[in-house]
């Protein structure tokens, strides 16, 4: 047996099931897309599987302290989905703009053949969310994405600083990349806010280029 | 900058935020359970995290065939929460009988602590989530644990019998545990049930004992 012979199997059973066993088959491998943050006991890196689990957790969390009414098991499935595309296009390091201008075009590749492989209307509807989060158009876009934002800075800041460090990240660009915690969790911002400045008293974050 | 300052900075703000960072922060933990069944790439073990991740998408994805109408989202739900537990009791190996029974006043207390860390009303809900998990007296408890039976199903035939046969299972047991997702998601319970007997045939999973 192997997922081949599985998925033959499946096959046999028709299209409705074959097709998504091979989806969750396809899934697994973002278990081993790695990121930036190292987790907050410092022990590692993280992957994008596990953050996408913290993130929906994070969502369930703190959904009471939203701005905004929202739809909060709306919210938690566009962060279960948001980072699928990674298992083709990988990982991009938020404070790389070159980076991210260049890896667009990749995921959106990468969203038409994952979401691809389910039956279509339920692969549209994940790509749906997904384009929700890349949007942000709506409150639910904004309260993920604020969720996204908060999860590494809570991890940097337990480890000294963790990539913001390692990449000579300045606290202005800290604060203007994560700022769009504001648009969904405003007061969760003014304590994040209040750890940037904090990580610079403690020389683990740059303080801003002077002029 | 660390844990303690952040969440010190969070408790001037009040505990409504201070105690959910708290949470979130112990959840990270979850990353560093592992559990026996190893990614479909063979590469390494799983941890709960990223197989909470996982589930929720499996529940999302198999949700159109389930068997009894389902409220996807709270089955979601229940899998984000599921594990949680296992940050103090840790994970437990399905087919050990002992070891289960052992656990489970250890995941009652760890209930207690974790969740107890939230506001009252929502540590309820959270906790309401993971019983319904545990007891499996409502559709939506079933199905998640139709999708906690099959993932890792899914990966011990992707490598040529996983952790059923470092550990010597054999096919009765197998099928005793995992006919459990014949409760939530019987058509796909009938292609497990073939790939449980081609693994046999190709003498990856032991067998029954003969009488």
């Amino acid at each position: 047996m192997d997922k081949t012979t599985a998925l033959a199997i499946a096959a046999e059973a028709g299209d409705e099931i074959a097709s998504r066993l091979e989806f969750l088959y396809e899934l697994d491998q973002l278990k081993t897309v790695l990121r930036q943050s190292m987790l907050a006991d410092g022990s590692r890196q993280e992957n994008s599987a596990e953050h996408s689990w913290h993130l929906a957790m994070t969502a369930m969390t703190l959904a009471p302290l939203a701005d905004e009414p929202i739809d909060v098991e709306r919210a938690i499935k566009i962060l279960l989905v948001h980072d699928i595309v990674e298992i083709d296009a990988g990982d991009v390091f938020i404070y790389d703009d070159a980076q991210r201008a260049a890896a667009e075009a990749a995921e959106q590749e990468a969203a038409d053949r994952i979401f691809g492989l389910l039956p279509a209307e339920q692969g549209g509807e994940f790509r749906a969310l997904w384009d929700e989060y890349e949007d942000r158009s709506t409150p639910e876009g904004r309260f993920a994405y604020a969720c996204d934002r908060l999860q590494p800075l809570l991890l940097n800041v337990a480890i000294g600083g963790g990539s913001w460090r390692r990449h000579g990240v300045t606290a202005d660009r800290v604060k203007a990349i994560n700022g769009a915690i504001d648009d969904g969790l405003s007061q969760v911002w003014a304590v994040a806010e209040r750890c940037i400045d904090q990580a610079v008293v403690d020389g683990q974050l740059l303080p801003p280029p002077t002029a």
